[in-house]
């Protein structure tokens, strides 16, 4: 078999077979394939598409290309949830102890974030002493014990699709649905749970802008995850807002401990009551998605999911008392008000630009090398449709820097639009799709 | 500037600048950009093509990219001939001679042969002392003083295109018109000629197999020379059988020698006469391609073309008595008759195949490193349309290694059809395009 042929079987409109997706990708990651070849195969990609079998067959190569997590030791059906990605967006914070109350044993990989804030592990890490790096022992053991435990990814799950991405990010080619969903699902695959819930953001805070392309991902991944033998459900939720209040690391902790204590934001513990309700639909634990919905209600009302909060912070190493008390947490020297400039109806707070200057205050990181602030970013307290009077207080902006404070407070204020007229919200869940 | 967006700008169907070209040409050329960035381009330009404009500034870049020769130290106007190559093809060897004789300036930079036989460079050096290395002052000084000279092509010629084709060629990025004809007119231009004639074959022995690929190749290198302010002709002709009757290096000589002499094959030398009357047509020499077609015909009948290959091969330190009687050339050990298996016509000689066989005989290169056996190769007898008795020889088989013979007449055989009705000969030439 030579790559080129392969390059110009798919440049022609050609199918790929599982042996020679096999081939491309067991030799690029192995360094047989040279990356010029690649990048050529991927352009080839990006105009001719890949079927539903060649997208199914390049997830399993991928994920197959390195580590996969055994999850066998853990009773019970493992369910993993995954967001594409947002501003403010702390769901597996709070859906991960809402699951475990609920009887789902939740074994978690996250990665770190590069974007405008952190990921989960930069999340939970602002908490003080929370370790995230434990041999997988002790990782299905605390599972088994308490029902949930989250570790850091390791480098070795799913290198194929590390080293593909890294290729696509130079070369123009990550847009394509099948490349985006198959980098997306290999790592879910490798990280071992029967069954899948996905967050699939949708809007100007997204990498999906339109509700069209995120229900074509939506449906990619579905059938991606089906296609491997994963239960998978995909849930289209609006990112044209910031979720929630807070972003930036240890706001978003505080905030996530709100939800678990029931008093969130409406729309963020919505989202957590939905997909918590598809994940135990996809687990088999409930029978109908709406009885789902009424059991994780419940675990948040008699705070079963707020204990669970507590037990796994304490299980790997965090400070509980900062949980009992998000005062406690790691906090800003400056805390800077943000005002109205005029009277009227909040009419839209871009979520891509909060996201910004949430990273320019430091909540996020530019490189791979940069250092996180975890007690920067924002604390918005109107959100869309809210109506405000001119000097009042609509966002607080948390910073350790004082020349960073200008540029990012009038980066947050250029992304927000006020209305004369009242106005109307979108609705957060746009669409379920499931097989 | 940034690849990266010239990448995303071609993939999404836009229009690189001149500026935008040069980027990328020499970014390239010079390793600041990677080949995996430039192979995705590739592939991005075969999808979304390029245009007239795009196509000229990406030649005139590959073109600048090295030395480029100055003839303007010869006096006249230089008109240089290329061919887009096929099997038995040593129209150079004799134009050059008849151009020269009509009184048009041959400044010849020619390659050596990747193929079935060598390139124009290695048939020569079949010439017992044939030197084809030359300072550039000794080479200008040559073509003023008798009109013609040919020195090998220096690497630093257009290395862009080089180093692009190179690529290319390991990323099914070959086939699209605008690189192909860029390819080859970057080499054209950076030559130095102010006027190209063109002889773009067309048949199963060609790149181009159908009239319609030739067409477009030809307008694509047409558009370009004019583009580049050269005048450019580009005459399409047959290559669906062996040019002439000889293939292989000094076999091709002494048939040259024959059409110098006014006793050539009449497709070979119609084909010489025709191309060197556009020669004279392009440089302004005559008015029309039928003046220049009387003038070719009588440096032909009048011997002074012959004279003036004697004389070129004196000037570049050839044994001219292997030219006054080509028996002296290097000669084959072995020297074998291929006779008709029936009685018939012959209604093909597939040109490709015949190329293949001369290969395995030695007379072409397999890799850069490969010897030649100058004396190998085949001479036709007959050819498409004749009519053979069963048993009669129609070709001879020169070679040096018996073990070598009996592939390659099976190969020369298997090439060859017979009929049994008398078979029409397709025209020689097949469209003239100028602009």
């Amino acid at each position: 078999m030579r790559m080129y042929d392969l390059i110009m079987k798919k440049r022609n409109g050609g199918m790929l077979t599982e042996e020679e997706i096999n081939y491309m990708v067991m030799g690029f990651t192995n360094g047989e394939i040279p990356d010029y070849q690649m990048s050529a195969m991927m352009m080839a990609i990006y105009f001719q598409g890949m079927n539903e079998q060649e997208t199914l067959d390049l997830t399993m190569s991928m994920a197959n290309s390195g580590d996969t997590l055994d999850l066998s030791g853990i009773q019970g059906v493992k369910c993993d949830k995954h967001s594409t990605g947002g501003v403010g967006d702390k769901v597996s914070l709070i859906l991960g102890p809402m699951a475990a109350a609920a009887g789902i044993p939740v074994a978690k990989m996250s990665g770190r974030g590069l974007g405008h804030t952190g990921g989960t592990i930069d999340k939970l890490e602002s908490i003080t002493g929370f370790q995230t790096s434990m041999e997988q022992e002790d990782f299905i053991k605390q599972v088994n014990e308490i029902g949930i435990a989250l570790v850091g990814q390791t480098a070795h799950l799913a290198p194929a699709d590390k080293k593909i991405y890294a290729l696509r990010d130079v070369t123009a080619t990550v847009d394509n649905m099948s490349l985006i969903a198959g980098s997306i699902m290999s790592k879910k695959l490798a990280a071992g749970a029967e069954s899948i819930v996905l967050d699939v953001k949708c809007g100007n805070g997204a990498f999906m802008k339109s509700l069209e392309d995120a229900k074509a991902l939506a449906e990619c991944m579905v059938k991606i995850g089906n296609g491997a033998g994963r239960k998978t459900i995909a849930v289209i939720s609006d990112m044209n807002e910031p979720l929630g209040y807070a972003v930036g690391n240890a706001l978003e902790v505080a905030e996530a401990v709100e939800v678990l204590q029931g008093r969130g934001e409406p729309r963020l513990t919505e989202l957590c009551i939905t997909l918590g309700a598809y994940m135990l639909y996809g687990t088999g634990l409930c029978k109908a998605p709406e009885e789902g919905h009424r059991k994780m209600e419940e675990v948040l009302k008699n705070h079963f999911a707020y204990e669970k909060f507590l037990s796994f912070v304490a299980a790997q190493g965090g400070d509980t008392e900062e949980i009992k008390d998000t005062k406690k947490l790691i906090h800003a020297d400056y805390v800077v008000e943000i005002n109205a400039p005029e009277d009227g109806y909040i009419s839209s707070i871009v979520a891509e630009e909060v996201g910004i200057a949430a990273l320019m205050l430091g909540a996020g990181r530019e490189t791979k090398e940069s250092l996180l602030d975890y007690s920067a970013g924002f604390r918005l307290l109107k959100k869309t449709g809210d109506s405000v009077v001119k000097g009042e207080c609509i966002a607080l902006l948390y910073a350790n820097a004082e020349e960073k404070i200008a540029p990012a407070k009038q980066r947050f204020l250029d992304a927000i639009s006020f209305s004369q007229e009242p106005v109307e919200k979108q609705p957060l869940i746009k669409q379920v799709i499931q097989e």
